[in-house]
């Protein structure tokens, strides 16, 4: 599988559209945090990332007991997937692809919920037909990745109860959810101890731009299915840096303020010059924009010409090579994007 | 499970004898690389981790596409379960208990080929009897642990022949490898070429004093197996961090050199300390020593009060609680751990 963010195999440096990171890079208090855990690091982590745990259950406001901390969210889903062992999955489609891939390991059937262009991506009643006896487990990504596509947490709500219908467990991704100008309204972090059969994907990774130290974490009232993921691998799976990276993270308010501030700002900014240039752009209210350009299957290879790199999405599950996401960036690096966009789609 | 290492469930702060690190803690070197990665930090790891596989490669004299790397050795050991979901394993007893978890994630039956107290622990033919058809996957650990027993290279390639014959993957655990006298008269890494069922672990956590970064990887000539390994989990486990940390290592010669010094002439010193007080303490190569105290099942929490952890072994399949593994430290804290060692007994 593809993703974005591979910078590393070409032969020329870019400007990196194509992973979703916060434009700020890595707080300063979380900087120094790692720096400073260099004699930690001749230890083995705590495997229960105690301290971390107990800042975690602060700032999302649940009990500890209800976390349990990974190697970044994709470590969680894989663990998620031999844990659980679903024979049958509803996924949506498109979506972030590493929970197809995690359920591939365990032989698990998957369904698709399609995503229709015509109704801009946004999930209707019809994910909720599709989520029928047989079916173990199903994902939602919310906001959605690629498309950047929000649900209500009432609608996250209804899934849940359906789920919990056919006794299926129902994991809601919301790794991308504080880039929403309101994460209250749709987070389901809160009705957790009303859902047993609910399951809760966060992500430092992407909010506190340290997608490089591999931080995530996940939140359960189903303790049962916590303990089997952690013996679902390594005792050791987060490191000390990630360890101490978050515990200084959860301090970062200035930080989480500042990035609020400059994400709509910018996504407005670029969706409106993506407007300007003819460009199909989606209802994305996260930290990227998902666009369409009729006919265009080699926007990605032009744009690297010009030094820059954005996600085609040609390899999702219900999309084609003509359907592109670009992370939301600084004012400065968004401006030259654009520019560059003018240029090679006029030629 | 309970492993060593984890001292952050105490009440009070310990000297660590239960976890088998490098004495010396961070290389120099390894401390600069990781202070200076935080600006790479701020995007994804490369997932391929290119520049450390190529420096991996050098320092193994392997070619890179022999390589994959891992969150620690303990993920490599889980992607391999998952990669191969064999029916019936081959495990010694005692040894790394991580193997027998990871084959449990995916319903493995396993069978133990027991080393024998009345032959110091070392393995012998008896191995190689264990290994008939219907077992496809045989783990052999190198210098073993809890027991810092090494077996020859040539006993080890008739444990590979003989898998060969039955059809077996053999996995050669040589993480604590670098701590031996003379590593090249038990790896087996040079003979990869000639053996596709064989996979070798390594890992940097233990040999450059880093477990809290997590950096393992593996070896072996089967690319089919690697590229498996690699779907059988994320993308992007080696943080960058470790990835830098990884690169610098392999130019820290002064500090293996010094470690390979120390080591041996600690272990003696150690050794000839458990001896004086009446402990049976077997022969152990490695930078651990594995000893029994006959009657003895409370010797780490009464060493506990003193301010020293130990690892206790009653929990390892084939052991009891009088068994015990101690890490070889600096010549201060064995002095130390001694005294105290010579107190509880004496009382």
């Amino acid at each position: 599988m593809v993703h974005g963010g591979d910078i590393y195999g070409l032969n020329r440096p870019v400007t990196d559209f194509s992973a979703n990171g916060n434009p700020l890079g890595l707080p300063e208090g979380v900087q120094n945090a790692v720096k400073g855990c260099m004699d930690a690091c001749a230890r083995y982590p705590d495997p229960y990332c105690r301290e971390l745990v107990k800042s975690l259950a602060g700032f999302e406001r649940v009990r500890a007991e209800q976390i349990l901390c990974g190697n970044g969210a994709a470590d969680l889903i894989f663990r998620l997937a031999l844990a659980v062992k679903p024979q049958k999955a509803l996924l949506p489609a498109p979506t972030f692809s590493e929970y197809e891939q995690a359920l591939h390991t365990v032989g698990c059937k998957i369904s698709y919920a399609e995503l229709r262009e015509e109704k801009g991506f946004r999930p209707d009643k019809s994910f909720l037909e599709g989520i029928v006896p047989g079916i173990s487990m199903v994902f939602f990504c919310n906001p959605n990745n690629p498309t950047g596509i929000a649900a209500s947490k009432e609608f996250v709500l209804d899934i849940a109860k359906q789920c919990q219908k056919i006794g299926a467990l129902l994991v809601v991704d919301e790794c991308f959810q504080l880039f929403l100008d309101n994460p209250e309204l749709t987070s389901v972090v809160p009705l957790l101890d009303d859902f047993r059969n609910v399951l809760v994907l966060k992500a430092f990774t992407k909010i506190f731009g340290m997608p490089g130290l591999r931080l995530g974490y996940c939140i359960s009232s189903n303790r049962t299915l916590l303990d089997t993921m952690r013996e679902c691998g390594q005792p050791w799976a987060v490191s000390v840096p990630a360890q101490a990276a978050g515990i200084a993270a959860v301090n970062e308010g200035e930080y989480l303020e500042e990035t609020r501030r400059l994400i709509p700002e910018e996504r407005e900014f670029l969706r409106n010059g993506l407007k300007k240039l003819g460009v199909i752009c989606y209802a994305s209210e996260a930290n990227y924009l998902f666009f369409k350009v009729p006919g265009d299957l080699s926007l990605k290879e032009r744009l690297l010409e010009e030094g820059f790199l954005i996600r085609s999405c040609g390899n999702y599950p219900g999309l084609t090579g003509e359907y592109y996401r670009i992370a939301v960036r600084t004012r400065q690096e968004n401006v030259r994007l654009l520019e560059a966009m003018g240029k090679v789609l006029k030629a």
